[in-house]
């Protein structure tokens, strides 16, 4: 591997983080050479947005790219890599952009490779807001870790390298603050309709919680009745759910956990 | 009762919400006439900072307030509202601020009564931003109802008439998308600092859930391992936590429960 920087890139898949991906290197000046994706006409539409050269067998990607960067599903990483193995690009640069996948799962077919991982939940059709947008980089080798590291200071103010533990424990941080709150957000949604109350009324409340969340330390800004230790406010709302085993169970150990963190 | 406005208020209870509440209700013009205290120098320290009149003991309070507005916690409530019959206020207009409490805890002793209840989380030394906070009403009577309505038009555009029933759902549903919602993310800056990772990063990630969510339907935007159904991270993560079984519950529970969600 001989180059200095990263110019042209080809993507393996064409879902939400693969157009997003794209785009944002557009944006820096990057040329998307090829696309890859398991379904082809995937593979095409997501070509045409960034007229890029679509697919349909990784054979047929793209032999002169800089970087080969694997942006599927977890569940079909060990697939497409291995089928990767088979495509002449041995002595390429390879990254994915999962979370929770050691870069080793290159192994030994591979020189260069790493991974690459924005903190963000990528929503179909809204585009980026990419200013503060953190990435996260590995590699095997120094010269890995230099390629990706310039192509991340393109993207973002805010780059780091760091290791796979790090990131699968990003990963899992990022779980608990991005999708546990989504669910919250609908189950108090599902709570509301019930009670013929607009969610739009509870708006208010979560940018406020939020706000206090990011102003501080959101340990420190905890409120409400199992942090007050309120058992009977708790009490009223355990029987409001008695029907709703699923929703009791997570309203108790919550309050439990608030309860403890306390007690640490 | 023969007011048809309120103009003067008295204040029982001079915790987080009475203060915020306190400068609201100056803040519109209404005049606050005397706060008790179960803790005198709090009455004093709020008294103080609103130029009202401390008291040591509830019959002491102003006897001429329009509204006696009970903001002391659940726990609290029924030991104050008992002392408060003895104080010569039977037909003097009361109202709590409980989310969770039936305004007929005011019971045989009164004849007016109602609730205030504004949906959001105050916090200490933080100034409202009062602009769009539903306030939500309740009263034992149509005259009740309309001088308290009259009150939170005063304070917001957002004015509703609800049921005890309805007022215990919301402030249900607030505790899962905010106090819940507050604790995960203090799960999640937990793990970031093991990590050694600022939770700062965290920032753009919760903002775009929290904006995905109002710009949205949240049960329809909903990301992650548990929507994809991605069993080898799920797994992964569950191993992570092994040592943490407070951590692995959540983790579990919520992830089941978002499975579960796409079933209904």
């Amino acid at each position: 591997m001989i180059i200095q920087k990263i110019h042209t890139i080809s993507m393996i898949g064409a879902g939400n983080i693969a157009d997003h991906l794209a785009r944002w290197f557009q944006s820096r000046g990057y040329v998307i050479e090829s696309v890859w994706s398991r379904n082809f006409s995937n593979a095409q539409q997501l070509a045409d947005r960034i007229k890029a050269n679509a697919v349909k067998y990784l054979e047929e990607l793209s032999k002169t790219s800089d970087l080969y960067l694997v942006c599927v599903s977890d569940d079909a990483l060990i697939d497409v890599i291995g089928k990767l193995s088979e495509s002449g690009l041995k002595n390429k640069l390879l990254a994915h952009t999962s979370g929770s996948t050691p870069i080793d799962i290159f192994g030994k077919s591979f020189n260069n490779f790493g991974c690459v991982y924005p903190l963000q939940t990528f929503t179909k059709g809204k585009p980026l807001n990419s200013e503060d947008i953190p990435i996260f980089i590995s590699g095997n080798n120094d010269f890995t870790i230099q390629l990706l590291g310039n192509l991340a200071n393109d993207l973002s103010p805010k780059c780091f390298v760091i290791s796979d533990e790090q990131r699968m424990n990003i990963h899992l941080a990022a779980v608990f603050a991005c999708n546990f709150t989504n669910h919250l957000y609908c189950i108090s949604q599902n709570l509301l309709t019930e009670s013929k109350v607009s969610f739009v009324l509870m708006h208010p409340l979560i940018r406020e919680t939020f706000q206090k969340a990011i102003e501080n330390n959101p340990c420190e800004v905890q409120t409400g009745p199992a942090k007050r230790n309120d058992r009977s406010i708790i009490r009223k709302h355990l029987d409001l759910l008695d029907e709703k085993r699923n929703l009791k169970e997570i309203y108790q150990l919550l309050s439990e956990s608030i309860l403890k963190q306390d007690e640490i």
